[in-house]
Parts: structure tokens; C-alpha cells; sequence
């Protein structure tokens, strides 16, 4: 069983150093310490258990570390910075974990791009050696590169030359979308199997800047000290640690604080169940930050993320998951509008961001969601998101049964999907006067406004519940899973497309094509014969 | 080898009638009249050959029909519409086969809302019956759909639950980004093999209304007159004949009036040159329409598609294709002037859209193209495009041999791609204002101002020229096709994503993948059980 909690003290393969505002992520990745059997690390190449780490580190640099400026990213071996996925591990591993490898990988950078984005926390990669593969795709998740002008170091995608597969941690998209290098260019990159070298890479905009071996590092920290002057000097106050989770663990699921997984292995599905919160949450930034990852908001979203998370990697049989919530409405309102009307504190604003990240990495995850929102359920603000994030939801109509939902603040932009829009958009395309209506809406829905607001899709009463839900599990459990994890992929992201959706949409299933392909993954396929004296032998045949 | 022209006298499967403004395109497919073995066309289901007659017919009615404002999509089958592609067919077919079958499908039905957006053309489909699969996905492509309240017939997509695939001719996505159904009924409709009949189609947005049996022709009817009345009235005079291509066709490629196609079947390549017009075209929109579908623009163009569809369809094992242009670069720019200055009479207008949809083929080819500008050569205006569209171009830097690019107003908007922009928007994304600077130079560009302003990859010498281009091809025809085709579709489309791009990248490759998996493919997959008394065993793995 992968288990996916560290913490610096346990890191094999990175170091985490912070002096002042910089923050310091030093690859230097041990051979040896890997996460599966039958390959070696070398050349700081990475493993899912290496990029574990660096989300953990990534992860806890906002919310220990909230003064750092700027994270450089480099390498304590000499002469390489990171020769991307170990392609050992990729050719020996089963198709499925190759797919959430490269999805974890990619939401690793992702989370990258946001703290950038949201958190101030600028990342600058410091290739002090070659950056090939999912190397130069890590540099490229960052905000700057410079690159050791050594006569020797290069940047390369290599993967369609040498492996017959694609730069699929973001290479590709974030060449032509994030650099926006010139598509001709960008072509002959990807197919240039050695690279090119600092010069050329400054020219075609693959990197910012290159400096000789002897004043890369003196190069590297000027422009280090140049962004942490210009960046927002507002001081944050001391971080806020985030201990293990504490989770009881067993074959029938794992139980949380708030959360609870249990798996119905017979029958392909899991349910999740998310505890709202108790009464009396703190309402002001010193308790809460007082409280600190105990505060419900945050340590609820832990644990889902992590139970989503062993759902994805260690649970490949189960193919739904049933989403329930337990509590009281009020609770959650309580909590969000505290949350609200702090959210311009650094702590209360990345536990925010905390929570859209979790909800996005449902949105990703290749299994089905139905919510339940039966007596006793909390589906209301941030909760409510569980429900519109699901692939359609049943609530009872029963008046013995007052079930209802509710929405927040936090329903209207705080917590928006990959494709940038709120769930509630998305929902509403079609009339998107509608979502404004259910926000402004006075109070509760109960079952049958829920219904006719649009916000569930089935409202069966109390005889037919049971049956209607048993049915919807036995049928979809029963449907191909390959079609329905295309066919969500689809329909969970109408509407624009920006880069994070181009990479786990466009990128990834060519990506997931070209995993299958016997040109890739056959016995004489390229991703199987790399490092063997037996040559890969193509059918050149197009698609 | 399959042949894509056909013209109405030809048709098997489709019957098309003109009665005034209203065009009615009447389905009724000869089972036996297949294009390949082993399948009867059953129930008004789909071949290639059948697709080849209807976008033969949408094309037709554009430029030999202009007069037309509403065209009726419908079936002569009682109680069937449609049942989408043969299943049987797809069952049988390699995988290739199937990816372009189904990309030529997509390409018909974009045609369709092209003709809808551009050219006054309105499509309305009135099912008569059932419309299941891509049936209902021929329906999505109209502009409205109107259902028979028969009490049995319905729309559905029953690919997911029955055969263990998508609704790949842009079902998914058409549902949630062009009919904006909400999420989660779509992902209930998607999963319900005997669809929806109206009443429910109709709430759930799926149609635009329904009509009991015996008030179905004239309900269709009088909303097809309505949108008539309504329609823009300007006349637009007689139409113009598209008449056949008259090629020579042999082992060694494709010789047409102004484009030559050549097999390097033991290189994996070929070579297609288009030839420019000669000098002294006409200027006036009489002599035009007076040379009809002689005109360069038109014939040239007709005849580069036609060789894009050969070398897709009939030419798997060809991975690259090398184009060149020959002629006068004045002549080329002449007809672009007289093309923009006569835009707005609908011949012309006709001529530039379809120029663009060619282009976009292009685009959309799973093969590599690089543009080789030599002596003699004509990437001037439109024909431009073609080296812009290209995954990287070669200009030779000779001065005793003079070779030039330059721009028209063509340039500038009127070919776009599927995503929306320009192909010098795509390519200067990364310096918007490159695109105006390029447009806005003064006269034409030699090689080293080509190089300078980013228009062309490389400019070798005259020395390097052949040497340098020998092992360009070497080397791309080299690599796997498999990882070619995904990197070319994500370097070739970045910026803005459109419906047309969503369905094109997003759904077609998650397609793709899935008509690889044993789950639909393999001896006990849906696809391949369809029909049979045995039943699918799926491996129930989530990836």
C-alpha cells in the first residue's frame, strides 16, 4: 500500500532548507530508496515515492513557511539537475499506475503554479546540471529557469525520441501554453533527443537565463535576492504545522477525524462520509490560528485529499464512490463565514486554497461520484461542493425527513474548478442567471426547491430511495470503466479550457493513448526496450 | 482504396431535394451497399461511404445551392432516424481505420455548423424515429432537432453502457459545451442505453420540441418556414457546380491540375506541391462565377483536401509529408486581393471558407508536414498558411537564388484555425504584436528577414540544404508515429480551446485511448462482443 504522508524529517530524497525569505528544495534523489522493486534512481530520476516529497514540501512550505518569498529548486548531484520518471519504473509498471503516477506528478506542479499564483511563493529553478524529461517538465512548472552554461548541461524532452511517449507531466502544454514558444520550435525541441544547450534554450525561450559554472550560483542568488525585494513585503506571521493524520487504517477503510472510507469491495464501490463540524468553531484569526491544523477546514480537506488519494492508487477495483456528509448546516455556514471574512489573513486564505486544491483533485480522479444528501447530511457551502463536483446526486423527498442544502460565500469563486470556473458555472451554463439565483437565494433548499433550483438531479422519496440508489450502484459499477472515465473527463469540464485542464484533458489522454500503444509498451515497443541492446521496432503506421 | 468523391446522382444512402429555400437531406441507407465486408448497414447505420455522401452534400449545398436558408436532416426509414455508426464495422476495423472514420465524421459534422455560421444555412434535424448514437450526434451538429412523440422513438448515446465506448463523433462534448445540458443529467442520459424519450428530452434540453406522429411533417414545417422568414433575405443568384477532380491517379501518387501528390513509400513519406495560379486571374465577381469551380482557389484547394483524405485514409504507413508551392508569388497575392476585395458576394465568400476548412484538415492530419520554400516557390497569402501550418518549415538562404515569403490580407482572419486564432496568432503567442508586425511589413520577406522575423524554422544554406533536409525526414520518419501524433496535437493547438478543439483533442483522444482497451477491443470487450451471444467481461482496474 503507497501511503502518501511524510514530513521533512523523513524526506530520502530532498532536502528542505529555509534561510529567511528562501526556501530551498534540493533534489538528490537516493538510488536505492525506491518505492517499488526492479530499478535504481539514478541521475535524480524520480519515482512516485520522490514526488511524494516534493508535494509534501511544496504543501508545507505555505502553510509552515509562510514567509518564504522564493523556492529555489536544484540538485545536490553534480552536473544533472533531474533525468525525469524513471523509465524503468514506467516500463515495468501496470497502466493504471503509470496513468496516476503521471496525474499525482501532475498536480504536484500544479500545486506548484498555485502557490505562485496564490500564495506568493515564487519558484526558481536552478539547473546546476542537465534537466531532461520530467526534469526540465518539473523546471518548467516553476516561475523562472536558469540553466549552467557549462558547455555541457542542457535542457531536453526527450521522450518522443527515445522512449515513444510524450512529455506528459505538463511538457508539452506548458511549452506552447505557459512559455508560449514558437510551435515550430517547440516541435524540434521535443524531437531533439540531447536538447539544447543554454544559449539556443535562452533564444527559444526554454529558459531565463544561463550563467557559466562559476558564477551560476552567485547568478542564480542575485536574481533570487531581485524577486524576494520586489515581492510583497506584508509579513505573515509564524507558519502553522501540519502533524500526521492519524488515521486508523485497515482492510475495510481508514477512519479520519472527520472523514471515513470504507470499502465495499464486492461491489466495486466506496463510501466516503465527510463529518461536518461541531458547534462553536473559533471566529476569530487568533483561535484559529491557535488551533492551527485541528481547525476543522483544514484538517477535514487533509483527510479527504488522502483518502482520495488511496483511492486512486490503492483501490484500482473501485470504480464509484458514494459521498455522503453528516452534521449540521449551521456548522458549516458558521465556518465558512469565518472563513470569509478572514480570508484576507495568510493562514485562513491558504486554508481556503487548501480546499479548492482538494476539490480539483476530485474533479480529476478517474472514478464516479454520486452524493447522497439523505436526513442528517451537511451538504451546504463548502460542503455543497461535494455534491456539485459529483457526477449527479440523489436527495430524499421525504416530509417526515427535512433534508437540506445550502450555499455560502465560498459558492461563488473561492474554491473554482481546474477549468476556472465555479462548479456552480459549470452546472449552469446553460442559464447562468441561475447560479446568481441560487446564491442570492434567502435560506435553505429543501428537497423539492433543491430540485427545482436545479441543484441535484434525482429527488426520490423515502419508498423508492434505497431501491433507486442500489440500482444506480449496481448499473454503474457494471459499465465499462475505461468508457466511463472517458466520458467523465468529458462532462465534468464544459466550458473554457486553460493550461491545468489542457494537460489533464488534451496532454493526458494522448498520453494514456500512447501508454497502450505497442509502438510505446509492446515487447518491442520503445518504453521497453530503452536501456537494452535490443533496438524498439515501430509499426509505422499512422493513426 | 477509397475514393471521396461522389456527387448526388451517386448516392446510395441519402436523397437531397431542393424546394425553394428548403433543402431536405433524406436518409435511407442500403444495407448491402457497404464500403467494406462483413456488415450490413442495418437501421439507417453508418459506413464511411455514407459520411463520404453527406458531407458531399453539405459542401454541395454551399456553393450549388446558395439560395438554400434551412436544411431538414431525415430519415425515409419509418420509426429510425438514425443508429449512428456500424457497429459491426467498427468491430471489425483497425484501429486507424476507426480513429479517421471517425475524425472524417467529426470534420462532416463541424462542416455542418460551419455552414450554419457562416454561410445562412440552417440545419434542422426532424427525427422521425429513433435516434440513438451518433445518430443523435448527427442530430447535436444541426441547429434544432425536432422528435417524433410517437411513444417509442428517443434520443440517446448508448455507447457508454452498451458497447463500452464514447460518443466520440462529438457527442460528449456537444451535450455540455454547445446544448450546455447540465453535468449531471448528461452524465445520466450518457449512461442510459434506451435514452430519452420527448417529453423528457425536451425538459432536459437534449431537443428543441416534439411533435405527436400525425402532426410531425407539418409541426417541422412550419418551423422550418419561420426560420425562413426570418432568415436573411438578400439574394444570392444561381449557384456554381462543383464538377469532379479529374486526377491521375496511379501507385505513385496523385497528379491533379494543381496539386501533385507523391508517394516515398520507402522513405514513409511524400510529397505534395500546389502549384499557384497563373498570371491575369480574373478580378471581377462576373468573370468569377463565370469560371465557377475553375477558379484556382477553389479547384486548388478542392484538390489539396482530396489529397489530405487520400493520404489519411488510403496511405497509413506515410508519416510525413514534405510541402512545397510553385508559381508567382504576385499571382498568388493578386487572387488574394481579388478575394478580399469581393468578399462579401457569396461565391467568394464560399471560396474563402472553404480554403479555411482545408487548412484546418490540414491541421487536424495526423501526420508531420515540414514546408520546404525553395526556388520557385509561392508561400505567398493563402498559400502561406501552408508553410504556418506546418510543424516546421525550411527556407533556403542562397544569394544567387532568390526565395521569398510574403503576406496578404488572408493573413489576417479569414482562414482560421479550430481554436480560433490566426496561424500567425498561434504562432507568435508568445509576442501578439510579432503577428501585426509580420502584417504590416512592407513588400516580401527574403530568407534572413523571414529568419529574423520568426516565420520560417530554419534557413540553411545552400551547402546544407539537401544534407540537412534528408536528415530531417531521416530522423522524423524514424520515430514512433504513436508519439508524433500526440505531440503534434498538442504543440499545433495551443492558446484558446474551442468546442471544435474539445472535440478534436479532449474527446477524440480519450476515444482513442479507449479503442485501445481490451475492455472495448479485446476478445471479451463490449465493442467486440456487440451482438454476440456472449456477453463483455470487463477488468473492472480504474486508471
Amino acid at each position: 500500500m503507497i501511503n502518501f504522508e511524510t514530513s521533512p524529517e523523513k524526506y530520502k530524497h530532498w532536502k528542505l532548507s529555509i534561510d529567511g525569505h528562501v526556501a530551498t528544495l534540493s533534489m538528490d534523489v537516493q538510488e536505492d530508496e525506491t518505492l517499488g522493486e526492479g530499478y535504481k534512481l539514478k541521475l535524480n530520476s524520480y519515482d512516485l515515492g520522490v514526488d511524494i516529497e516534493l508535494s509534501d514540501a511544496v504543501q508545507r512550505l505555505r502553510f509552515e513557511h509562510p514567509e518564504v518569498r522564493v523556492v529555489v529548486v536544484t540538485s545536490l548531484k553534480p552536473r544533472i539537475f533531474c533525468a525525469g520518471a524513471n523509465i524503468y519504473m514506467l516500463g515495468t509498471s501496470q497502466h493504471g499506475f503509470k496513468v496516476n503516477f503521471c496525474k499525482f506528478t501532475n498536480e504536484t506542479r500544479c500545486a506548484i503554479e498555485d502557490a505562485s499564483r496564490h500564495s506568493g511563493q515564487r519558484y526558481v529553478a536552478a539547473l546546476n546540471g542537465t534537466a531532461s524529461g520530467g526534469g526540465y517538465e518539473l523546471a518548467i512548472a516553476c516561475d523562472e529557469i536558469y540553466l549552467v552554461d557549462d558547455g555541457n548541461s542542457a535542457v531536453s524532452l526527450p521522450e518522443v525520441p527515445l522512449l515513444g511517449v510524450l512529455p506528459g507531466t505538463g511538457g508539452l502544454t506548458r511549452l506552447v501554453d505557459k512559455r508560449k514558444v514558437r510551435r515550430d520550435r517547440a516541435d524540434v525541441f521535443s524531437t531533439l533527443a540531447e536538447g539544447l544547450k543554454a544559449k539556443r534554450a535562452k533564444e527559444w525561450g526554454l529558459i531565463d537565463g544561463y550563467f557559466p559554472t562559476s558564477k551560476f550560483q552567485e547568478g542564480v542568488r542575485e536574481r533570487v535576492e531581485k524577486i524576494v525585494a520586489e515581492a510583497d513585503g506584508g509579513e505573515k506571521g509564524n507558519g502553522v504545522e501540519l502533524h500526521p493524520l492519524d488515521v486508523e487504517a485497515g482492510d475495510g477503510g481508514r477512519e479520519y477525524r472527520h472523514v471515513s472510507l470504507k470499502y465495499k469491495r464486492e461491489g466495486r464501490y466506496a463510501e466516503v462520509t465527510v463529518r461536518g463540524p461541531e458547534a462553536n468553531q473559533p471566529t476569530s484569526v487568533e483561535e484559529i490560528v491557535k488551533l492551527g491544523d485541528s481547525y476543522w477546514p483544514l484538517r477535514a480537506y487533509r483527510e479527504l485529499d488522502d483518502a482520495l488519494l488511496h483511492l486512486r492508487m490503492n483501490e484500482p477495483l473501485i470504480g464509484l464512490v458514494l459521498v455522503r456528509t453528516e452534521g449540521e448546516i449551521d456548522n458549516v455556514l458558521a465556518v465558512d463565514k469565518t472563513l470569509v471574512e478572514n480570508r484576507d489573513h495568510w493562514f485562513v486564505r491558504e486554508i481556503i486554497l487548501n480546499m479548492a486544491r482538494v476539490l480539483r483533485r476530485l474533479d480529476l480522479t478517474a472514478k464516479s461520484f454520486f452524493a447522497l444528501a439523505g436526513p442528517g447530511s451537511c451538504f451546504a457551502g463548502n460542503l455543497l461542493e461535494l455534491l456539485l463536483a459529483s457526477d449527479r446526486s440523489y436527495m430524499l423527498n421525504d416530509p417526515e425527513q427535512k433534508v437540506e442544502l445550502a450555499l455560502s460565500e465560498l459558492n461563488a469563486g473561492a474554491l473554482p474548478m481546474s477549468n476556472g470556473l465555479t462548479r456552480l458555472q459549470s452546472r449552469f451554463l446553460a442559464e447562468p442567471e441561475r447560479a446568481d439565483e441560487v446564491l442570492t437565494h434567502a435560506g435553505r433548499f429543501d428537497t423539492e426547491e433543491a430540485e427545482e433550483a436545479g441543484l441535484v438531479t434525482f429527488a426520490p422519496d423515502d419508498l423508492d430511495w434505497d431501491d433507486e440508489i442500489r440500482v444506480a450502484v449496481e448499473e454503474r459499477t457494471s459499465l465499462s470503466p475505461d468508457a466511463l472515465t472517458g466520458m467523465e473527463a468529458s462532462l465534468r469540464f464544459a466550458g473554457p479550457e486553460t493550461t491545468d485542464t489542457k494537460i489533464y484533458g488534451r496532454l493526458t489522454a494522448w498520453q494514456n493513448w500512447i501508454f497502450q500503444r505497442p509502438n510505446a509498451v509492446g515487447p518491442h515497443g520503445a518504453l521497453t526496450n530503452y536501456g537494452k541492446p535490443t533496438q524498439a521496432e515501430f509499426d509505422y503506421k499512422r493513426t
